[in-house]
């Protein structure tokens, strides 16, 4: 058991954190740091917040778990902030949704009797904010865990048995390798969902009335937070790029073998991309 | 109400609306017409069903509404068989999700006492058969009814009234116009899931027991029977390959923008997907 879990400025995910934390007795003491005064007060007197502090510094002093849950481009911000100053053998993770730069940047910060191991739990909603919480956010859902090659192996396991605590199913993978799965999984079908949209919306927005549940579904997600978003691209553009440039021939072959009424071909593919959506964990 | 509604071919959307017809009392005796005998035999004792017929030119014989739901190539050839049979003042529909062609060839063929009137609900699901078909599969989604210049006024509205009283919200547009709208957002969309998934799948299958609920949704319809999706692309090919080269444009300008950092346009993209997403029917 955690004896005391510091969660700085959470939003939905941090939020989620603390409330799942508290729900299943995974810490004894949980205490908060939020960047603005207004939130600090509205955390007052939250079943699952023992203390709230005024300074990122104050809410890590002898806490031994410490989840940075800020958007992603303020996190190495913060995790140079308390990372030298974290107490001996505490852990520092994250939530953010892109990797390798984080990952190297947090762990060089980090002082030498403590440890950072990033994590990505692949949890979230449109929703935003710690009002929009919830205890069950992470159950049953995929959370990366992605330790550099130096990382002590005991702050890997410690940080593994936290998400696993939390409901979540953790996969181990290199921030590299993170990198890129999300781009093909998350960020590209962001790219597609949201260039969907718009070009629907400037060829006859009306049409949208009409829409059945199959462009409703391809289309969910471009109703997401674009700021979380030009974020997310920002920090993994190469990878991002790479996935997009490699649809975007895939799908020419498509419109290809349409045009050459290569109805084999379509078909072909029609039953490829069928069988490898069919082996989707129900 | 109708005195005689016969049903052609029945599928799933063939038998959901034998069904709806049934339940809410829209037409006296239903009578249906299915190319396999043991199909036939299976019909026997449905309660939405009172007369199973050996051939087409039976169950159309007297019927003062035609319906017919083979699957989309086979429509064409169905109205031309029974279109100059038909009884005088009957109407003939059909629930092809492509009409401009259909709806030329289906009216030139039918007797010039009765009228031929295109339909296409948009409803449907990943399963197929009449044995799926649903009582409520019409109730508020949308049902095109497409009238040529020509069609009688009184053809077209007795044909929106059955949609309607199936439950459907009805949308009269011109054949050419419906398969322009159902390009960019019916057979745009699956064209993109499919190709999502073909990508995926080579990229690395493993990856999709990643998948949050994101990709999940983008990538639904990629789960759809080809058999059906070869038969759309046929028959709208010209109108897919129009969208698909357009939506091709627009993800290009997505991904200019992500390479030469232009953050203030990714984000403008990103600001108008989900503008456009939030202004979907809830």
């Amino acid at each position: 058991m955690i004896a005391k879990l510091a969660i700085l400025a959470p939003g939905l995910l941090g939020g989620s954190v603390a409330m799942a934390a508290h729900a299943r007795g995974v810490a004894k003491r949980i205490v908060i740091w939020a960047r603005r005064p207004e939130t600090r007060l509205a955390l007052q007197g939250q079943p699952w917040c023992h203390e709230i502090l005024d300074t990122p510094e104050a809410a890590i002093a002898e806490a031994d778990f410490v989840v940075l849950a800020a958007p992603v481009e303020k996190i190495i911000e913060l995790a140079e902030r308390v990372g030298p100053r974290l107490a001996p053998n505490a852990i520092m993770t994250d939530v953010g949704s892109v990797k390798a730069e984080l990952v190297r940047r947090s762990d060089a910060a980090t002082s030498p009797a403590a440890a950072f191991v990033g994590s990505h739990p692949m949890a979230g909603s449109q929703k935003t904010g710690w009002e929009n919480g919830q205890t069950d956010l992470f159950e049953r859902r995929v959370c990366f865990v992605t330790p550099l090659e130096k990382t002590p192996a005991w702050a890997v396991e410690k940080t593994v048995r936290f998400w696993s605590a939390l409901g979540s199913e953790v996969t181990t993978v290199s921030a590299d390798e993170h990198d890129e799965i999300v781009a093909h999984i998350s960020h590209l079908p962001q790219a597609i969902a949201t260039s969907l949209c718009t070009f629907l919306a400037q060829k006859n927005p009306r049409w949208r009335n009409f829409a059945g549940g199959g462009l409703r579904d391809t289309t969910r997600i471009a109703g997401s937070d674009a700021s979380m978003w030009v974020e997310i691209f920002q920090q993994n553009r190469d990878e991002v790029l790479r996935a997009l440039g490699n649809f975007q021939d895939e799908l020419q072959g498509m419109r290809s073998a349409i045009a050459n009424r290569d109805w084999p071909e379509v078909r072909a593919r029609l039953e490829r991309g069928k069988a490898y959506r069919d082996g989707f964990r129900p």
